[in-house]
C-alpha cells in the first residue's frame, strides 16, 4: 500500500512569503525602541599590536556620546563566540588590550545617533606597541614564528587525527599512488542582511534582539560572560535574512550587550557590509596535501591526507570546522570505501581576520581536493569519472567509519544516473571541440551528515498549541533564516494532524520557550521537523482521546480528515472545534523534546557542464545537473531552491569569489560587493536540481537534512568540466580568467 | 511544628520596582513601530441618534489619512466587549450607525500621524437622525420609553433575582422593619495609564500589544469578530499602569484591529485623559430600595433588596457586575445570615456612556446600603453597631447561601477586635463634641469572593523554567497590572524550590504561551500563585528525582536549601546547577494547569475615624484603620499597598469622585483630573492597614485573594462615622460639603 500524503511532499508557497513580500518581516535593523543609542566600534589598522594606552577622554565629551567601552572595563572572562558548548579555545574577550587583525576590536562608542558615534571613534587616541604579525598558516607554524595567542604552541589551535587500517601498507599495496596539493581561497557567505543586534539591559535582566542562527545557545555563552542567570537573558528572533553559518556566532551580541550593561538603554549595533566581509567570518582557506594508492582497477588501497585550515585571528569555529574535516562524514573519511586512512588535520591562528562557519563546513574544501584528485585518477587510469566512484563508494547498509552508524538511505546511485542520463554524460563527455569556446563536463560527488552528531547533544524541544477553534499554533525554537523551514515545518504538522496547511500557524519562538539547538549542520527539518512531527502527535492524541468519549469510539478507530474526527468506516464524525469547546482551558498542548538518534547522512551527485573561452580564460558554465538524495522532499520547491541556491554559491567558489587579503598587512582588499564578487541573476547556467527519494527511516516521514550539502561539490564538478574542456587541473580555487588564460598558455606551450 | 519559610511571609520590594523607577518598564504607548499609524476615533456630540449620511471623502483626501473607518465598512459581528466568555448581551459592533450616547464611537481615522488624524475627524461630515434618549433608569424602564437596543424590553439588560426562605414570613417574625432608598454615583477606575492598544495585521496574522487585564480571553473575542483563527492572533501584554477592571474588556482592540487590517500597517491608539474618563467605563450608578426585619435583640429575620444598576448605553460589564449582586457572596447575599432573603436585580440600559467593572465589581454598592442599613438599625435598637454584626455575621463552617461551599478560613472575628482596638471604638465612639469640628466613628464590614466561582472555569496555566545553571523562570501568562503578583508568584516560587528570590525570574507571557484567565476578581494570587506553585513543584519533583540517582539517595530524603540539594540529617549535598549539567536539553520544564475548586472568600472590617466642619460641611478623614483577612500574607507589604489604595479609592467614592452628567444629554461634564476629583498624597488621613492570617487551606500558602475587597466598606464606615460625629444619615454618596452642610442645616433646624 502506498501511502498518500495530503501535505508532505507539495510545493507549497512559503508561508512567510507574504511578510517578506510586504515588507512585514521585521528584521533587527527594522525594529524602533524609546531612548536607544548606536553603536561604532573602533577597529584596529594594524595586524598585531599591543594597546598600550587608550585614550577616550575627547570621545566621551562629544555631546551625545554616552558611553566609551575600552578593554579597561569590559569583564575579564575569555570565550569562544560559536556555538559550540564543548570544550574548544576560549581566546577573546569583549575588548582586548591586543588586537591580532585589521579589523579587530578596539572600543566601542554608543550614542544618541549614529553619526555621532562614527565621529566618537575619531577621538580616541590610541598608542599601539606594534608587534611581529604572521600571514601565512604554514609559517604561523614555524616555532619562531611570532605568538597571536600567548598559550599556543606554533600558533596551532588544534590538531586533529583520525586513522585506521595502516597506510604504509595500503600504498605498497597499491599500483599507482596519486599525491597532490590542493588550495581553496576565504569565501564569504555573505548574507543579504548585515549582521544586527540590539541588547536591552534593564535592572538585571538583558534582552536581546539578534539576527542570529542559535538564540538558545547564545543565551548560555552571554550568561557566562557577564554572570548574568540565564534566566534573566531572553533572546529574540526577528526575522532572518541569511546565515549560512555566520550567524551562528555571538559577534555583536557581547559587545551591545556590555553597552547596555553601562548605559542602561537599548544599544544597537548594524554592521555595514564592509564590516560583514572583514570581521564576520569567511569559510577558512585551507592547503591540503592529498595522497591516494588506487590498484589498477581504480580500488582504493590507501588515502592520506594533511590539511592545514587558516582560522585567522581568533578560534571560533575552526575547532568545529577541522573536526569536521578528520571525524564527520566525508569525501576524506567516509564517501569511498577505504581501508587504510590516515587525516592528519592542522587548524592554525595567522593575524588575519577570521575564518568561521560557512554552508558546508569544511565540506566544500575537502571535496575539492578529493573530487579533483579522483578525477585525476580515473584520467590516469583511463576510467570513466563515474565509473570510479561507483567501484569505490560507499553502499547502503555499510558501517560509516566515522559515525558507526550504518547507511540506512541511500540514493547516491541513482542520483549519478539521473545526472549523468540529464547532463548527457557518454555522449557529451571529452568532445569540447577545438574552437576558441571549448565544451566540457565534469562530476563530483558528496555525502554531508543532517545534524552534527547524536554526542552533540543535539536537543530539540517544540510546542503545539491547540486553540479552542481546532486550530494550531506550531512553538518552534529553531530560527528560519529564510531557507524555509517555518513552511516544512508546518507541512508536517498538518499532515500529522490531519488538518489543511491553513489551520496551522508557525510561531518562532524566543529563548524563554523550549531549547533548540538552533539552525545549522543541515538540522533544521531532520531535527526540529521531527521534534514539531512528535509534538503535533501529542496533541493528536490528546484531542482523540477526548474525542473518544465524544464519539463513544475506540480511539485507534478515529482519524482526522480536515478539520473532522472521524470513525473510521462510519458516518459518524465530530469537528475538532466542538472537542475543543469542552476543553477546560480551551486549549491543548503538546510538547516533545527530540534527540536526534543518527546523522542520516545525505548524498548528491553534480554534472558540469561548462565553457571555456581559451583566448581570455573565461569560464561559462553551462548547465549544472545536481541530484540530491534527500530521504523524502517534504516540500519539493524548497529542496529545489536549497540545491539552486547551493550551486549558485558553488559557481563563485570556483570562478569568482575571493576574499583578497593585504600581503603587508593580512587585512583583506576588497571588502564590498563590486570587489568580492558573488554571482548575480544574469550569471546563471541553466540548473537542474533532481531529487531523489531514499525513505530515511529515522527522519519526519522519511527525510533527511539537506542546507549544507549543495554547494559541496559544485566547485570540483566545475574544474573538472574545465580540466574536460580544456586539459588544465585547477588545483587552486578561484580559477580567475587570468589565471585559467596563463594555465591554458603554459599547457600549450 | 511551626512551618518556617524563608520567601513566604517576607516584605520584599516589587520586583518590577527597578524597571519602574529607571523608565524601562515599557508601556503600550511606549513602543514604537516601524511605519506605524495613529488612530483617532471621532465621537458622538449627541445622546443617541441615526446615522443618516456619512461622508468621509474630504477626510480621505488629507494628505497623511490611510484610513477612514465607518459602520459600512466593518464586520457585522456584534460583540460584547468584556471578557466575560458566557451568554451576554451582544450590544457592539465596531462602529454602529447608531449612537446611543455622548461620546459614541462614529469613525476613525488611520494617519501617518496624530495631529493629521485628528485634522481628519474634522473633515468628516455627519447627518444625524435624533433620537429620543432617556439618561434615568428607573424611566428607561417604562414601557413608554425610548428604546435604546431594539430587541431589549423596556431597556432591561438583565435582570437577576436571588430568593430563599420567605420573605414575608421573614418580615412578619420581625420586631422592627428598616426599609430605605440608597444611591452610590459613577465613579471611576481611572488607572494612571490611558488605555492604548497597537495592532498589527499582516499576512493573515494579528498581532495586538495592549495595555489590558485579559490577553487570552481577548484573543478568543476578536477571533470571533473578525473571523481570524485563534492560532493567527497574538497578544503581547507590555507593562500595564493600572487597572482596577476597566482593562478587561476589548475597548481599543476591535477598531485598531479593523484598521491594521485595512491599512497592513501596525495601528496606535492611545486614549487621553478625557476619552478615558468618558469612554472607558465608570462603576454602575445604583440605587437600591433596601429592606430590612430584625428582632429587639438584633437577629435578621429577612432582607428584601430590589436594587437598578446603570449600565448607560451598552451591557459590558452589566449582567457580570449584577450577577455578583444577586449572587454572589455579599453584603446583600452571605455576610450576615439572612434565612428569608430577595433580591431583584435590575441593569438598565441609558444614553449615558457606559459603566463596567472597577474593583469591587458591585460590592462597593452593596456594601454602602446594607452597611449604612445596619448603622441605622444599631443606633435604633441601642446595639453597638458591632455588636449587632457580630450577632448576625457569617461563621467559620458555614454555608456561603450563594457558592454552597463552606467558609474555610475567617479572620472576621479577629479584624473586628483589632480595628475597635486600634482606632478606640470604646473610648471615642459617641464623643465627637460641640465645637465646629465634630470627630465620629464609624465601622463597616465586607466579605468578597476570590475569583468568580469555580464554575466559570477560570484557568490558570503556567510554566516553570529551569536554566542550566540551575535558576528559573516563571512563566505567568496572568498580568501584573501594578499589583504585585509578579512579585508574589516569586516568592512563591522560591519557597516552593527553595531557592533565594534573586533565583526567580518572572516572565511576563503572551497568548502563545499558556492559557490564564486573566487578572481580575482578586484571583491573581489565589488562582495564579497557585498554579504557578504547582509548576513549580512540577519542576522540582523533576530535579530531585533526576539528583536521586547523582547522590544515590531517596527522593524523598531530599530538601532543596539555598540553591542545593541535600540528603536530609546528612552532609551530602550537591548544588542544583550540578545536577541540571546532566540535563540532555540543558532545562526542565515544569508545567500546571489549574481550575479552583472554591472562591475562598476574604473579610475585612473597617472602622474610620473623621472630623466634620459643621461650619462648612467639609469631611476630614482623620484616620481609617482596615483589618483585612487574607488567608496568609505571601507579602505583606504588597498586601498594606492593596488596602492603603483600596482606602483612598474608597474616601474618594465616598466624598469626591463623581462623574456628573449633563441633563440634557447625559454627557459627562468633567471629564479631566481639575474637576474629577480623586484623592492626592496631601489628602490622606492616618491609614492603618491590619493583617489578619486565617490560613485559607485551598490557597497557595494558605493565601486567598485581597485585590479587590479593600474598597468596599470604606464609605459606608465614612459615612457610618459622619452620623457618628453629626447625626446626619448619608444615603446618597459622594457626599459633597454643599450637601452636608445643607443637611446639617437642615437636621438643626
Amino acid at each position: 500500500m502506498v501511502k498518500t500524503f495530503h501535505e508532505v511532499g507539495k510545493s507549497r508557497p512559503l508561508i512567510t512569503a507574504p511578510y517578506l513580500v510586504d515588507g512585514s518581516a521585521w528584521y533587527t535593523a527594522d525594529l524602533r525602541f524609546p531612548n536607544a543609542l548606536h553603536c561604532k566600534v573602533l577597529r584596529s589598522h594594524l595586524p598585531h599590536a599591543k594597546i598600550k594606552n587608550i585614550d577616550i577622554s575627547k570621545a566621551e565629551k562629544l555631546p551625545g556620546v554616552m558611553y566609551v567601552a575600552t578593554h579597561k572595563d569590559v569583564p575579564k572572562v575569555k570565550f569562544n563566540i560559536s556555538h559550540h558548548p564543548g570544550a574548544i579555545p576560549k581566546d577573546e574577550y569583549v575588548l582586548s588590550d591586543r588586537v591580532r587583525y585589521v579589523g579587530d576590536k578596539v572600543a566601542a562608542v554608543a550614542a544618541r545617533d549614529r553619526d555621532t558615534a562614527e565621529r566618537a571613534l575619531e577621538l580616541i587616541d590610541i598608542e599601539y606597541e606594534e608587534l611581529p604579525s604572521v600571514f601565512d598558516p604554514e609559517k604561523a607554524m614555524k616555532p619562531d614564528a611570532p605568538r597571536i595567542h600567548n598559550n599556543m604552541e606554533k600558533n596551532i589551535c588544534t590538531n586533529f587525527v583520525n586513522a585506521w587500517g595502516d597506510v604504509e601498507k595500503g600504498f605498497k599495496e597499491a599500483d599507482s599512488i596519486f599525491e597532490d596539493e590542493y588550495y581553496t581561497q576565504a569565501a564569504h557567505p555573505s548574507p543579504i542582511e548585515p549582521h544586527a543586534c540590539i541588547s536591552y539591559y534593564k535592572s538585571g535582566k538583558l534582552e536581546i534582539w539578534s539576527s542570529t542562527q542559535t538564540p538558545h545557545r547564545s543565551l548560555a555563552k552571554l550568561s557566562d560572560i557577564f554572570g548574568i542567570p540565564q534566566s534573566k537573558i531572553r533572546i529574540y528572533q526577528p526575522y532572518v535574512g541569511g546565515g549560512f553559518g555566520v550567524k551562528c556566532d555571538i559577534i555583536l551580541e557581547p559587545i551591545t550587550a556590555f553597552l547596555s550593561l553601562k548605559t542602561g538603554a537599548p544599544v544597537i549595533l548594524e554592521l555595514t557590509r564592509e564590516e560583514v566581509l572583514t570581521t564576520t567570518y569567511s569559510r577558512h582557506p585551507s592547503t591540503t596535501k592529498l595522497k591516494i594508492g588506487v590498484k589498477k582497477d581504480g580500488t582504493i588501497t590507501a588515502r592520506q591526507v594533511k590539511t592545514v585550515i587558516d582560522t585567522g585571528a581568533y578560534a571560533s569555529q575552526g575547532p568545529g570546522v577541522m573536526a569536521f574535516m578528520v571525524y564527520s562524514c566525508n569525501s576524506f573519511t567516509s564517501l569511498y570505501k577505504t581501508p587504510n586512512l590516515k587525516i592528519d588535520g592542522y587548524c592554525v591562528y595567522t593575524n588575519k581576520p577570521p575564518a568561521g562557519a560557512f554552508r558546508g563546513y569544511g565540506n566544500p574544501q575537502v571535496a575539492f581536493a578529493a573530487e579533483s584528485m579522483l578525477d585525476t585518477i580515473a584520467r590516469e587510469l583511463g576510467i570513466d569519472p563515474i565509473e570510479l566512484r561507483l567501484k569505490n563508494v560507499i553502499q547502503k547498509g555499510d558501517i560509516d567509519p566515522t559515525t558507526k552508524f550504518a547507511i540506512k538511505s541511500y540514493g547516491l546511485q541513482e542520483c549519478a544516473e539521473k545526472t549523468a542520463r540529464t547532463i548527457g554524460w557518454k555522449e557529451k563527455r571529452g568532445n569540447g571541440g577545438v574552437g576558441i569556446k571549448r565544451r566540457g563536463l565534469g562530476t563530483a560527488w558528496l555525502m554531508h551528515c543532517t545534524g552534527v552528531h547524536p554526542v552533540m547533544d543535539e536537543t530539540c524541544s517544540s510546542e503545539v498549541k491547540m486553540y479552542s477553534d481546532g486550530k494550531i499554533s506550531v512553538i518552534m525554537s529553531a530560527p528560519d533564516i529564510g531557507q524555509g523551514i517555518m513552511t516544512t515545518t508546518a507541512q508536517i504538522a498538518a499532515e500529522e494532524l490531519g488538518v489543511p496547511l491553513e489551520d496551522v500557524d508557525i510561531t518562532r519562538a524566543d529563548t524563554i520557550q523550549p531549547f533548540d539547538k538552533g539552525t545549522y549542520a543541515s538540522g533544521g527539518l531532520y531535527i526540529t521537523g521531527e521534534s514539531i512531527r512528535r509534538a503535533t502527535a501529542d496533541v493528536k492524541t490528546k484531542l482523540l482521546n477526548k474525542a473518544a468519549l465524544e464519539l463513544d469510539a475506540r480511539v485507534e478507530s478515529l482519524q482526522i480528515e480536515n478539520g473532522k474526527i472521524k470513525v473510521k468506516g462510519t458516518s459518524k464524525d465530530v469537528p475538532i472545534s466542538e472537542i475543543m469547546k469542552g476543553v477546560e482551558s480551551g486549549e491543548l498542548i503538546g510538547k516533545s523534546t527530540f534527540v536526534p538518534i543518527s546523522n542520516a547522512p545525505n548524498f548528491g551527485v553534480v554534472c558540469a557542464e561548462v565553457d571555456v573561452d581559451v583566448e581570455t580564460g573565461e569560464v561559462f558554465p553551462v548547465k549544472i545537473v545536481y541530484a540530491h538524495d534527500v530521504g523524502k522532499a517534504i516540500n519539493p520547491a524548497i529542496v529545489k531552491g536549497q540545491v539552486e541556491s547551493g550551486i549558485i554559491q558553488g559557481i563563485g567558489f570556483a570562478l569568482t569569489e575571493d576574499l583578497i587579503y593585504d600581503d603587508k598587512t593580512g587585512g583583506i582588499l576588497n571588502p564590498n560587493f563590486v570587489d568580492y564578487k558573488i554571482l548575480t541573476a544574469r550569471d546563471l547556467p541553466e540548473l537542474v536540481p533532481i531529487i531523489v527519494e531514499s525513505q530515511e527511516p529515522t527522519g519526519p516521514y522519511m527525510a533527511k537534512g539537506l542546507g549544507e550539502a549543495p554547494i559541496v561539490a559544485v566547485a570540483p564538478a566545475i574544474t573538472n568540466a574545465i580540466y574536460d574542456a580544456v586539459g588544465v587541473r585547477i588545483k587552486k580555487i578561484p580559477v580567475s580568467p587570468e589565471k585559467l588564460y596563463q594555465m591554458i598558455s603554459r599547457k600549450n606551450t
